[in-house]
């Protein structure tokens, strides 16, 4: 077991969607800041792992369990673990609660250190996991399967300017932006989203067309997110249909 | 002179755009933010003002001026002020400092109060401002004279359903990404914003596509954000070209 850390604090207007709960690529930004402040915490600050190392932390998957959204004004803790590391791949869990200790949401984040210089992955160094006191374990976490294929709508999305962050790259919560909006509005107002599967593939820098592809029935959709590189993400998502009285 | 307020802060990652640089979008969220704290410290916050009176602040004016940018990891000071008020309209400004006392933005809002129920403005009620000290004025801040017409590019953005707040209609914030974006990322890498003056004539609700029109010189750029329901907001900006160094 890991060193844990957390956090607490209310859901803010800004990160409310218009039902009141928390957007959900928001809540992965804010975990991300979460797990930050921890190692800030422990003297492993991103900005050291970047001076000291030329590294940077960067997520390759979710699995996202969400038995209900924090809503508006909802006081909340996010609890996070470095739980178990192999020789490439970091393991963390991101627990939110209520106060009163209800488990709403429960996150698994697969991390790499990534060589900002050659954009290449690097083992895992025992000095930069130590202090998470994160178990060393071989066991590696396999996620779904993928579909190769999606066959479905597709939405385009341009590059924004604004998407890019610091490292010139497409930030990692944008993606799940991507994947929801082209589901459109009316089924994001009578669904909502249960388990969340999310392989990020291959960055995405700079300008141009992002594809949003999609294929669904009544509870399950399939997602990759391309653009004329290649494929970048892939995503399940399983969804429960809204009751009346909850929208 | 009102009650003054302070927030001092780190400008964390996920704010920073490609530059390292405040997005400025994000800033007029932040300082929304603060002078929400505020009115919950004085006791009249947005949740009671729209729980006793059923009403909410409403932002119709911005006039901004920017000597620089705040940059990631900045340790900075968000100073908001409610200055003056008169039958309709009241006036807050907003200062960011440095920690050595700096500014480096200057922003005056104007705010009205608007009837959630009907979404027209009521009068600006005595007992609402009492706490922010603000001064009663007969003083009516005019903006610019902004372009009947615009001639130049359209860019056309869907309204996203993560665009939409609680209140039902599109973040203020948002229609500064709209007016940005449509320069282009290009343009946004060489150009820093000096001045801004934006107007917001109407909200927008729900789906559909807005189109950011942009008129612009080397050093000055005109905008619309129009729908099919006609105009929702008027900008101008003027820009300074950066030094090669600085970029």
């Amino acid at each position: 077991m890991g060193v844990s850390y957390s956090y607490q604090m209310k859901v803010p207007f800004d990160m409310s969607d218009v039902r009141g709960r928390i957007k959900l690529p928001q809540l992965i930004l804010l975990s991300l800041q979460v797990s930050g402040m921890q190692s800030l915490d422990l003297g492993v600050s991103d900005r050291r792992l970047l001076e000291e190392y030329g590294l940077v932390w960067i997520v390759t998957d979710y699995a996202i369990e969400i038995q209900r959204l924090p809503v508006f004004d909802e006081e909340i803790i996010i609890e996070t673990e470095a739980r178990s590391h192999n020789r490439l791949f970091c393991y963390r869990s991101f627990t939110i609660r209520t106060k009163e200790g209800q488990v709403l949401v429960e996150m698994l984040a697969t991390f790499v250190l990534m060589n900002q210089a050659s954009r290449k992955v690097e083992a895992v160094l025992p000095d930069i996991v130590a202090p998470y006191q994160s178990q060393a374990s071989k066991k590696i976490y396999r996620g779904p399967k993928y579909p190769a294929e999606i066959k479905g709508d597709t939405a385009t999305f341009a590059v924004r300017f604004y998407d890019l962050d610091l490292n010139g790259h497409v930030n990692n919560s944008k993606y799940l932006d991507w994947v929801f909006e082209a589901l459109g509005t009316d089924f994001l107002l009578q669904h909502t989203p249960t388990q969340i599967d999310l392989k990020y593939v291959k960055e995405v820098r700079g300008e141009g067309n992002i594809l949003s592809l999609v294929e669904r029935d009544a509870c399950l959709s399939k997602h990759q997110i391309r653009s004329e590189d290649g494929l970048h993400a892939q995503a399940i998502v399983k969804w429960r249909k809204e009751e009346e009285n909850e929208v």
